[in-house]
């Protein structure tokens, strides 16, 4: 399973842990990297994160039994197209994007009679950090991770992507692409949308900013994700609108329901729940059951 | 400064930290603490957050320098009303409440001529965890607290109410009960809002579950406030209904440009943003745009 020569294109957050943690954990002799940015390949080999620049995607594939292409989802199709004709017929070609009916479809244009050495791969980890800097060995630790494998993926490459994800601490599960997309916009994509329109409707108002210098731990979390970055996460949403429109339909009635009830309460001259007359009181128990279903779920998620 | 006797009305999570940090301060001789939950009481002498259990709250209040009030938002009138005949005049009266214009109302209606004894207070933090196991002598550890004083609020309890705050390490803030209410609409209530409407989202699908199973750190963030108790929740966004609709306004304004940039890309043929035509390619612009707002003014946002 030892991986010879790994070629990392993209040293980023998501390539960058890759090597480091194989690295960490005995599986390569010799990582060479290729990124677009000089200063990103300096910084990944003063890092210790790769051993050797590679000038060109091809130099970084050329004599290398594993390639992991990390690069952002736009970048994906002309990757492929630059990394091919340099593939060896039996390498294991990975990838790490958050979406993959898109990167299985880029795949079938570009990698030819390749295209069985490809295993899509995608670790549930990441941060709201990015770049080199971040990168660290304990990224993809005990963390999940889905391969997507199509009809044409040898049994070789999936088996070998599954045992270097599975030496690096992942919990490995395969499904197919479009049932990958439709979860992970239901669990990522969409909350994701969320915090962005969440923070730009409370940014926009005069008092924004003095609302927010008051915020506490709730907001914290609830809006890390806001922070992620803005070319990665219009790629996501790109390749995977249809799928994100129909989670935020689901959202939407949800959260209709919810404002049907609060516009009932306020309607009541005695908003508190003292003394409430019956109307009122049915509108509280509507509310406090809406809640309640959605607090027992949360609740009951695994602790991770 | 320090406390002679401190009422404890309400033995939580709230309670019972203000308790404990004073305690750890050394800034309590006594706590005696009241629960209309016996198994909440004991529990409460059993861990130390009290020194003597009151069989009823003009009991916990009698002969008390301090008094917390800590109960749920739908008890606070009925405490005040409960409380006011046996408060000492020169004593200084607090809450905690996660709302302020409505339970300054109810001290208006409640309080008489004890009214000048009442500082509004709100402390900026909490868990999604409740009950007295949960309480700490670190809970309110440099955090913000705001105060929301009436016109009737006497100097002196006001003086007294800043500098017990300070002492266990808040950062404290005035403003009006209006403005307090407005604020956390914006940076709490919603927040919590939509997290819920959220789970109520995805809980409500066939596959919900199956989805979950695979979330990630960004959901587990996002959606950690919908965990939150249902009858405390119930009572802020009734007690705050109005100030929560109009900041829902805000959020789904920002949504629906959010929506209509997804459907114009998800119109598009080729939906990745490989060899994008003129009109996508302008879709495209428009997404980024609208996540860079949100993620440079999250990134911005104070460190905590």
């Amino acid at each position: 399973m030892k991986v010879n020569r790994l070629g990392l294109i993209g040293c980023g957050l998501m390539g960058g842990s890759f090597a480091l943690a194989l690295k960490q954990a005995g599986l390569v002799n010799r990582v060479v990297g290729y990124s677009p940015s000089d200063s990103t390949r300096t910084k990944a080999l003063t890092l210790g994160v790769i051993d050797e620049m590679a000038a060109s995607i091809p130099q970084a594939v050329q004599g290398a039994d594993v390639v992991l292409l990390a690069v952002p989802v736009a970048a994906t199709e002309t990757s492929l197209v630059a990394l091919a004709p340099a593939l060896d017929d039996q390498a294991l070609l990975m990838d790490v994007g958050s979406t993959k009916h898109d990167v299985v479809q880029a795949a079938q244009r570009s990698l030819g009679h390749k295209l069985p050495c490809f295993v899509p791969a995608h670790p549930i980890a990441g941060s709201e950090r990015a770049g080199v800097e971040a990168a660290h060995a304990q990224l993809y630790q005990g963390q999940p991770l889905i391969l997507t494998p199509t009809e044409l993926t040898a049994a070789p490459q999936l088996a070998q992507a599954k045992s270097l994800w599975q030496a690096l601490g992942c919990q490995v599960k395969s499904m197919t692409p479009q049932a990958h997309d439709a979860t992970f916009a239901a669990v990522s994509h969409l909350p994701h949308l969320l915090a962005f329109a969440f923070i730009q409707g409370l940014s926009g108002q005069p008092q924004g900013a003095d609302f927010m210098s008051l915020a506490g731990p709730g907001f914290r979390d609830f809006s890390r994700i806001a922070a992620s970055d803005p070319v990665v996460w219009r790629d996501i949403f790109a390749a995977n609108a249809t799928d994100v429109l129909q989670q935020l339909g689901h959202f939407r009635r949800a959260l209709d329901a919810f404002e049907n009830t609060l516009q009932a309460i306020a309607k009541h001259p005695t908003q508190t729940p003292n003394s409430p007359n019956a109307d009122l009181l049915q509108h509280l128990n509507t509310l406090e059951q809406q809640i309640a279903q959605a607090s027992a779920v949360r609740s009951q998620w695994k602790a991770s």
